[in-house]
């Protein structure tokens, strides 16, 4: 990128941080409105040198859909803008108390939430994304640096000069949000190890990156991983809910982490629902991989294969499975779910609350769509990602996981 | 420890750590009792096993403060049981809904409290914290694998069957909680790479443990470093109460992470304050390290080196220096300091708010002693360590800081 060090790189964005963390809502705002302004005032540069980066990712066999996700046009621009409008009006989490309280001696101890940082947000060729971050962390108080896709190199270096204005509008260092324009495998796995520079990492994008940053770094990762999720139509399941559904988790938008992969289906279910299901996929084009029990009812279908259970397949594909009752469905969804989302189908209370308490999963839901699990869906007003383990952040994360507490605690005097 | 493999052992204690995860409050006091009933019961022969590895470790030329730890006595013990009775005591953090909303379209979204499943904790020779982290895992819901110093074998082993023989009482897997006899540096190495089976890795000892865990374990790990805990007398601050926080941090118990390693005074106060302290701790055996402001007003100090700043002395020396104002303060703990503990004493709010705000550490006292930074004392009722890293638990970790949340999510046929 210069001739600066990825160590001095990073150092310097996050001392510029320092200035995020400490800003009060107001500036961040201000901070936030600028960058829709310049997102806006810069389009024109923005599409050309996305077009520059599109051009040269075709010429090079990128494969189409990546390219899509590299290409913005004007109205996925305004969008981007319209994003970061939302991320403005949403709650700053960051200065809130929680936990007070006065113990027997007198002092007073509670929480403070504050910002996690400087965080590394390591993508693939999606400007989007790096919008969609770059918004989330400077309204947590967070500062960002991001390391794309090379295939985005001439986009990434006109977003890192909108970053830069609008930080320096509101008199916030530029090194605050650091785009760098691209990184080498040696100079990734360096940035991995700066684990007193950089507090958190992000990876957003496919399986291989996912498991490249967390293999080799030595800063906690917040892993978004695969999304193998379930629907089991539980024994007495209301049959048309069910249908919708199946068919809105699995056909709304098939590439998504969120849409089904699975169906278990209740014994005593199947005769009845298996044949409609199969019916209504058909019509949509969706793919069966049954196992034989379902075949049974599903004439359409092929045999699954035994790496069919617990797969992603991001496609108009679907396993199903016939399970002889819930504990075999709980089973079913323990050694195959990915710990994503798991729904249930069903009238019972009783089944619900066992599902919702100890299916392990970020979201676990009963009687609602798996596409449903996303920060926007839910009530968080945008995500960052949806992370699948159990540390710090489960499910979709929102501004308050790009957060922490600390304990302040007020005394007068008081000694061990 | 036996012919089954590291991976072996740890899916078993992952595949019994459900069990706890599902456990009610009930049954979790149960076990708990179990266990505070068995350590006394086993007394005799725990002290006979811990007698033989001190015993060996003395022999082998371990360092006596070292052996002070190892070795259990009869009151030692039962302290122990009793510390388990208080963890029993606590209220269960697991199951607790949180953040309840029903959305616009009548979804219903919540946080469950969960259990972050399988912990390792990786110590040396401490018998007390292994049943310290026992109690607390369990009273959370969680699976604990520990790897102990070899010197406690002997111990370990004892340990072991007194885990054991709780959790079958209480008809959990033994397995739930697997003490290892010991572990070489290969095996140790391999545990830390199973993050498929194990959920949190928690160093608890000298620097050298913790960064070789830091530096091989592919499992997020929850690291308590070090403590450079700074006392910053402000102007205008009350004399007798600084050189009380002053007093009990620095010589309460010297070799704690919490204790005082650095003093810093206005210039302002210096020349009254300065010489008072200088003899207050003179006479409490302390030795000071002053920078040369300092040293005009501490004619018993030595000269501080430059690596005298942000050294953790863990004995009766401490560092002293002036500093020009509350910023020069400021300067100095973000440079030098741990993200421990930090302690201002002043009169003045805006500076105390101010100070609260801005310093960077897991816990951030106003006229309190570093001292209170405990979870014990500071009300969280029992604590396996103070995280100095922010992503999950930043400050004192209690049983909450061992679970985390899902979302549970409940809708009529909510679609997308």
């Amino acid at each position: 990128m210069n001739t600066l060090s990825i160590k001095t790189v990073a150092e310097r964005a996050a001392q510029a941080s320092r200035d995020v963390a400490l800003a009060d809502t107001e500036l961040k705002n201000r901070l936030l409105l600028a960058l829709e302004s310049g997102l806006v005032a810069s389009t024109a540069e923005l599409l050309a040198a996305n077009g520059r980066d599109a051009e040269a990712a075709r010429a090079g066999g990128m494969a189409e859909h990546m390219i899509d996700r590299l290409s913005l046009n004007e109205s996925r621009v305004a969008e981007l803008a319209r994003a970061v409008a939302q991320v403005r009006a949403l709650p700053d989490p960051v200065g809130e108390i929680s936990d007070e309280r006065v113990l027997d001696s007198g002092l007073e101890v509670s929480r403070l939430r504050i910002p996690l940082g400087l965080i590394a947000f390591i993508c693939e060729a999606r400007p989007g994304a790096v919008v969609e971050a770059g918004a989330l962390c400077l309204k947590s108080g967070n500062g960002l640096i991001v390391k794309g896709g090379k295939e985005m190199a001439q986009t990434s270096a006109v977003l890192q000069k909108i970053f830069a204005e609008a930080l320096a509008e509101a008199e916030v260092r530029p090194e605050a949000v650091t785009v760098l324009p691209s990184l080498g495998q040696d100079e990734l796995k360096e940035l991995l190890t700066l684990s007193e520079t950089i507090d958190l990492v992000i990876p957003r994008g496919g399986e291989g990156l996912i498991r490249f940053v967390s293999e080799h770094s030595r800063i906690p990762v917040l892993k978004h991983f695969r999304g193998v999720c379930h629907l089991y139509v539980d024994q007495g399941a209301d049959v048309d809910m069910a249908l919708n559904l199946l068919v809105n988790g699995k056909t709304q938008r098939p590439s998504t982490c969120n849409s089904l992969e699975c169906l278990l289906v209740h014994q005593d279910e199947a005769p009845a629902f298996l044949p409609l299901a199969g019916e209504r996929l058909r019509e949509l084009g969706v793919t069966l991989k049954a196992d034989p029990a379902a075949l049974e009812f599903l004439p359409q279908a092929e045999a699954a294969a035994a790496d069919d259970w617990g797969r992603e397949f991001l496609a108009l594909t679907l396993a199903v499975k016939v399970v002889a009752d819930f504990d075999a469905a709980l089973e079913h969804i323990a050694r195959c779910g990915s710990r994503h989302t798991e729904v249930i189908a069903t009238r019972d209370k009783g089944r619900a609350g066992r599902f919702l308490r100890q299916v392990e999963a970020g979201c676990v839901m009963v009687n609602a769509s798996s596409r449903l699990n996303d920060g926007g869906a839910l009530g968080l007003g945008a995500e960052i990602g949806i992370s699948t383990t159990r540390l710090h952040a489960y499910g979709p994360m929102g501004l308050r996981e790009l957060t922490t507490t600390r304990f302040i605690v007020s005394g007068d005097g008081h000694l061990r």
